[in-house]
């Protein structure tokens, strides 16, 4: 089918899912799930070949890795989706209701976006995430995912259509995207789809942005930092810096740079060497931080970069302002930590680090939407706009304005003889008749 | 200034605006406020050299109106600040607390999105509206008005730059633009602007979509429909449709299409007719409705058209669904209506029409701002991220994740002797230390 068509017909899905309530929905995820276990076989050899074809392209262990889809994975996303059904639906909840007049009521209402593009990297468990918190908040969806999982992303986008098709859910409301030429048409498609979600490198999320009018909602670097305040506990400082930067090197957030306050740098910086020699951690650092403790020297390009890996570089601030202007400057709005035990310094750094997920006396690792309790995460925004840091069910829903009245106009509020607005806020809620 | 250090003192000014505490924030409306009057004479004067020359370039009598900014008109915008400041901050609200662990809570609060770049029409007062919600909302703003009003508009950015200024704002929060070629120059600058508002014609606003990678949050023609179910009050049916579309033509919220039940259309068109004739409104009908009364023909093109005039298309439908696919097909998303006595053809229509404003027994004018008591609004979004339909204050903040710790990390949630979250709702609410 061409993608022009596709898009369409998930539009057309898109309006027929926004009607549909929750117990509907979470049938047709359970119906997902049941069928999933049940083809778990197919779903397994189409995986093979693709891993097959993979090794014979010499990817690298850890591609291979991500691509693997065997039981143990289907057992893992199966499990995901017991947990989404038992979330609350996010479509339908009143968000604010306000009486304008005797009469005349304004409910502002949570309902889906309408037709999402995902363009995912090569985990075919992705695809399957994604497409269910789609339906749990009843977006259709165009799914794009790498080319090496082409096999799998196609038995399971089959089965998935399948069993929600089953189930009662509209056709056409999951597109599967097969070739890069789909991608660069459904760019252009902004008549039919509403948000573009690319999940993958800085310079790709810029290259979708530079092509498309759809709004995307995007993931830059994971250029992470840690400052230790003057004020920190030391044994802290030490913890969280070493689990910031060392407990996953290679995601997007964890530390790459460190922040020292000069006042306690020369009790801070030698134990903390200590803790990354352990971890076999390179230390890149200012010309202040190598006369305290022996490690290369830090140039500029290095509070530029996501290093994905175990190295960390390390400035020694002059200021509690200093370290958030370096932020700020060098950051990429991701997640930034300060370890202090001065709640107000705490408090500065918090309200002026303009970055997603702020944290104090944290590990910048906790910033993922499993860690949040949001449930599964569609990605990582670091976007300022609708919805920011781990985005889940939540991000994936708007609202409309509903007004009801009883034939009132606006020609009975304007003039000489205006009548007057209440606008009293109302407790009600808005409920759909079936 | 170079339009690259306006952006950069923006964004610098934009941190020590999101920290400022809202008693300081209205302080700088009322200042604004205070210099706006004691200045009066000047802008009348500013004002009086753009109408001179706008009155030489022949501009219509509309436009001249909308650029003339006079005591009543500078009396006007003074009330519109008073209202502001006894608006809710919407800055550091909690919109979600959760304990993640004992000791280790999440925070979701309320921010300024941060630098806001507006393109704005020729009416001066808007100037005044949009600075000072960006003010009230924590934001820092670029501002490019039409350059009909370029001399009013640059003695108002003086008087608030100035006033707020003396008021303890950071300098540089507020900034002209006064060429193309600023606006250009300002689409490319992605590190410093974080929201694009172009308020104009929908190829206006695709323009700006088509040339900046910043998200835009815009506004598309108003083709807003009423529709009259077979269940309407006939009455109510009449009166809704002329205030929809004659009780101001030129706007956007204004009708421009009619769909009417095919069992009802002879008993209403008739009288629709009588009352539009006295509103010299010209109908346009496709061929059933010209067989009930008599008007020129409708084409395909009708469907499509904002008229922004005295001019109404009709077409009559054969059922409930047939009028949401054509709202959804032909519509632009902002504002429809239906008529109806029948409470579940109401919630079919409520829910699957998707536009930001979706209304029952009233006129789509109401669609406003101002009527939907958010006090003033920066625009009409007909996008469907962020913010939808009229946006205030709330639609000009996102929100950050602050976590708080003791020394947590995520080490100790993973592996065989992992910790369980506790994901437990907390009823706190953030409050950031002085």
């Amino acid at each position: 089918m061409d993608i022009c068509d596709i898009a369409a017909g998930a539009k057309k899905a898109s309006i027929e899912l926004a009607a549909m309530d929750s117990q509907r929905k979470n049938a047709a995820l359970e119906a997902i799930r049941t069928s999933l276990k049940s083809h778990q076989d197919k779903i397994i050899a189409a995986n093979t070949e693709d891993m097959a074809a993979a090794q014979m392209a010499g990817l690298s262990t850890p591609l291979l890795k991500r691509l693997k889809f065997d039981a143990a994975k289907i057992d893992e996303v199966c499990k995901g989706l017991e947990s989404l059904i038992k979330l609350n639906d996010p479509v339908g909840k009143t968000l604010s209701a306000m009486e304008l007049d005797n009469g005349l009521e304004l409910y502002q209402v949570s309902c889906p976006i309408g037709v999402i593009g995902v363009i995912f990297e090569s985990r075919p468990d992705a695809l399957v995430q994604i497409s269910s918190l789609c339906l749990k908040s009843g977006n259709a969806v165009l799914l794009k995912g790498g080319s090496e999982a082409a096999h799998t992303n196609k038995i399971l986008a089959e089965i998935i259509s399948h069993a929600t098709a089953h189930a009662g859910m509209p056709a056409g409301w999951l597109g599967l995207l097969e070739t890069r030429d789909d991608v660069t048409a459904m760019l252009k498609l902004d008549d039919s789809i509403n948000l573009i979600i690319p999940r993958g490198s800085n310079a790709f999320v810029r290259h979708i942005m530079d092509n498309t009018r759809i709004p995307v909602m995007g993931h830059a670097d994971g250029i992470c930092h840690v400052y230790i305040d003057k004020a920190a506990a030391i044994d802290m400082a030490v913890k969280v810096t070493v689990d910031s930067k060392c407990q996953y090197a290679a995601v997007c957030n964890a530390a790459e740079t460190l922040l020292v306050h000069q006042d306690i740098a020369a009790a801070f910086l030698p134990l903390l060497k200590v803790a990354m020699d352990e971890k076999k951690t390179e230390l890149r650092g200012c010309e202040q931080t190598r006369r305290i403790i022996d490690c290369k020297p830090a140039i500029e390009d290095d509070w530029k970069t996501e290093y994905l890996d175990s190295i960390l570089s390390i400035r020694v601030v002059g200021s509690l302002s200093e370290a958030i202007d370096h932020i700020n400057h060098y950051g990429s709005g991701h997640t930034d930590a300060i370890v202090t035990e001065d709640k107000q310094a705490a408090s500065c750094f918090l309200r002026r680090v303009d970055s997603a997920d702020v944290f104090w006396n944290a590990s910048t690792r906790f910033a993922d939407g499993f860690r949040y309790g949001l449930g599964a995460e569609v990605g990582i925004s670091t976007h300022k706009l609708h919805a920011r840091g781990p985005v889940g069910l939540e991000g994936l829903v708007i609202y409309k304005w509903l007004l009801a009245g009883k034939g009132h106009i606006v020609d009975n509020y304007s003039g000489p003889a205006a009548k007057a607005y209440t606008h009293k806020k109302l407790d009600t809620h808005w409920t759909f008749q079936q």
